[in-house]
């Protein structure tokens, strides 16, 4: 089996079946108790969920050493009464593991609009914080799951010098997902030693890299978070561009391969699909560019079909008249294979671009040929299984 | 039978199947040979089909009197051939009908990136302008459409003083509908004698109050146009502010008309949707709230499933931070009952909710209790049926 991030030193989970749900693990405890730095992103949504507006608070003034996590409610437009659940979630954590509230994360997902079963969470969280020194990493990437097919979980490492930069992380998402500053949930941990407001820096730098460049179905949840603690084992020295930016480098491999597995288990998925644009006036045209194809509808019912329509893809591209391109210059390429050339479409046959959509794995390059910014984008195709999922979900 | 847009004094119309589909009529004539003046909006995709790029080049300098139309091929991303097919259909028409070639607009739809089959749209239209003084409005109706499942025509008429204003239009559509400027194809006669500048503020405005609040699937197509022809019978004063108004009145209301049957002809679709945002901030706010609710795929499967899963509503409400919005002031209604008052949860239950979801009507209304600005949209469900239309068009 891959490695956790219960194999980082001084990193520890667990994972119950606290009844929350009426099957599965639904509540988790991450706990990294000498954590020297954490960091974290919220979603922007208007209606943001209790946990996102208390964690956001504790995380800008504290070192979070404990998340608390439940699946199957969000508890998102639950009024007052929302608040509250989230502050005594916290404190109950805090009593039992000798921490400040103010040190301990919350995170919720699951429906929206539901007070949380309190009784039985707090009888959850009890039992769980007994289990404080586990080691159960896999446990964790269970209970915080909801329509998600697979639990994910990355491991990533580079060694400097005598010593190993150390990430590893879990997520979770499978519906509503489309990118605002974070999106989703997702819990990562280091062993490297640096000040907070660095950490907070490499995980915006990453997420905008992964996380924000993904989409399953454009929607937004009110309860996105990713969070990041470092353990403070290993000590990088922050003033040091090479050592930053070795420990960047891991942390934007870690969250671009948690991003890629959520597009991969997109709600009825059965296509991972990346885009890349490259020569675009503009970093902002390049990341809008890749986003539109993502979220086209066309596009992606077209790759489900494996239907070589391509003029959906010309479709998706040029949708936007806010973005700098000039279709003259505009090479696309599906797979290996050009289907326009400098704007004039090439006489590549069908049968052959078929043959690029068999794969589950499709990858769209878009060469604007106009400027020097990149940028890569994930999402799924579009099936009956998320119509599925979507019109029974409750 | 409903009145249609041949039942206008002066304005000629004919459909028939030259054979550019497999089966059904795919090539019309729309014939106003004393028409006055002429307007026209187009989409603003930065991969325009030469039929935009033509027929806007036109319309700016001339009076239209004639429009011919072919479904089944958008003649879009074609190069330079696509241009040139344009022109020839143009002058074509032009030369038998005894007009100038600019005085002919041209509109293609139907599958993008195919060079058109010139000798059968060449055979068709000399077969076609032999029938330019029918009156089979029908038909034309007919001969415009793609997925579509029905015709889409609309005829309103408003009586001021002794003489009747009338407007008459036919539509097409059913995906790749998002707008943009304008979108899909429409075309509109109308018996006023105004001048091509009036004519255009007023399209504009009808346009932005109808076509441009649709959306099916958010995508937008390279060959969307609207054109409206005056016959000029009934000439109102174009001085005169109250004779202005109910022209406006009854244009917008035949534009309205028509981009509802769009919504409730979408691919797949089983429900129309019609979201009214109502005192907002600023009026980019409550068009841009009702366009979020409209195109979130989670509120279109909840609504298909007839699952009164309302958290997904607020998730799409809230979901652009660019918005102003007081979420402890928002009140939120599904059908006639309230979900949410002033951000709180109302202990509405599922059962009568559910109820507001049997119709096939559904209408979400939102008020932000912020400012004056109000806005509606139009779109439909996300079902099983689009998946199956989408994976294999070709």
């Amino acid at each position: 089996m891959s490695q956790l991030l219960t194999d980082i030193e001084g990193v520890y989970a667990a994972g119950i079946a606290a009844g929350i749900k009426k099957k599965d693990l639904d509540l988790g405890l991450l706990y990294v108790p000498n954590a020297v730095a954490s960091a974290a992103v919220f979603t922007k949504h208007t209606f943001k969920a209790s946990s996102v507006s208390y964690t956001q608070k504790c995380s800008k003034r504290h070192v979070l050493k404990a998340m608390i996590i439940n699946s199957g409610n969000a508890n998102a437009v639950t009024g007052k009464q929302g608040y509250t659940d989230t502050k005594l979630m916290a404190s109950q954590v805090a009593s039992m593991l000798d921490l400040k509230p103010s040190e301990v994360g919350v995170a919720s997902t699951g429906i929206i609009g539901k007070p949380l079963p309190m009784p039985t969470i707090e009888a959850g969280i009890k039992q769980l914080c007994k289990l404080k020194e586990s080691k159960q990493g896999a446990d964790l990437a269970k209970a915080i799951l909801t329509t998600d097919l697979v639990p994910k979980t990355t491991f990533k490492q580079k060694k400097i010098g005598k010593k190993t930069i150390q990430v590893a992380g879990i997520t979770k998402g499978s519906g509503m997902i489309a990118p605002n500053m974070a999106t989703t949930l997702g819990f990562l941990v280091t062993n490297v030693n640096v000040s907070s407001a660095v950490l907070q820096e490499c995980l915006k730098k990453a997420i905008d890299a992964s996380y924000n460049m993904l989409s399953v179905d454009t929607d937004t949840s009110t309860n996105d978070m990713v969070v990041c603690i470092a353990s403070g084992a290993y000590a990088i020295s922050q003033h040091d561009p090479d050592q930053i930016k070795a420990f960047q480098n891991v942390l934007d491999e870690a969250c671009i391969d948690l991003a890629k597995q959520i597009a991969k288990d997109g709600e009825g998925a059965t296509k991972l699909l990346e885009v890349y644009v490259k020569q675009a006036a503009r970093m902002s045209d390049a990341r809008q560019i890749a986003k539109q194809v993502i979220d086209s509808p066309l596009v992606k019912t077209a790759i489900h079909g494996e239907d070589p329509n391509w003029g959906r893809l010309i479709m998706a591209i040029g949708k936007n008249d806010a973005i700098k391109l000039n279709p003259e210059k505009v090479n696309v390429m599906l797979g290996c294979e050009y289907i326009v050339k400098e704007g004039q479409p090439t006489q590549i046959s069908r049968a052959v671009l078929s043959e690029q959509l068999k794969s589950n794995e499709v990858t769209i390059t878009i060469d604007c040929q106009l400027g020097k910014a990149s940028s890569r984008a994930w999402g799924c195709d579009l099936t009956k299984g998320y119509i599925d999922i979507n019109t029974e979900y409750n």
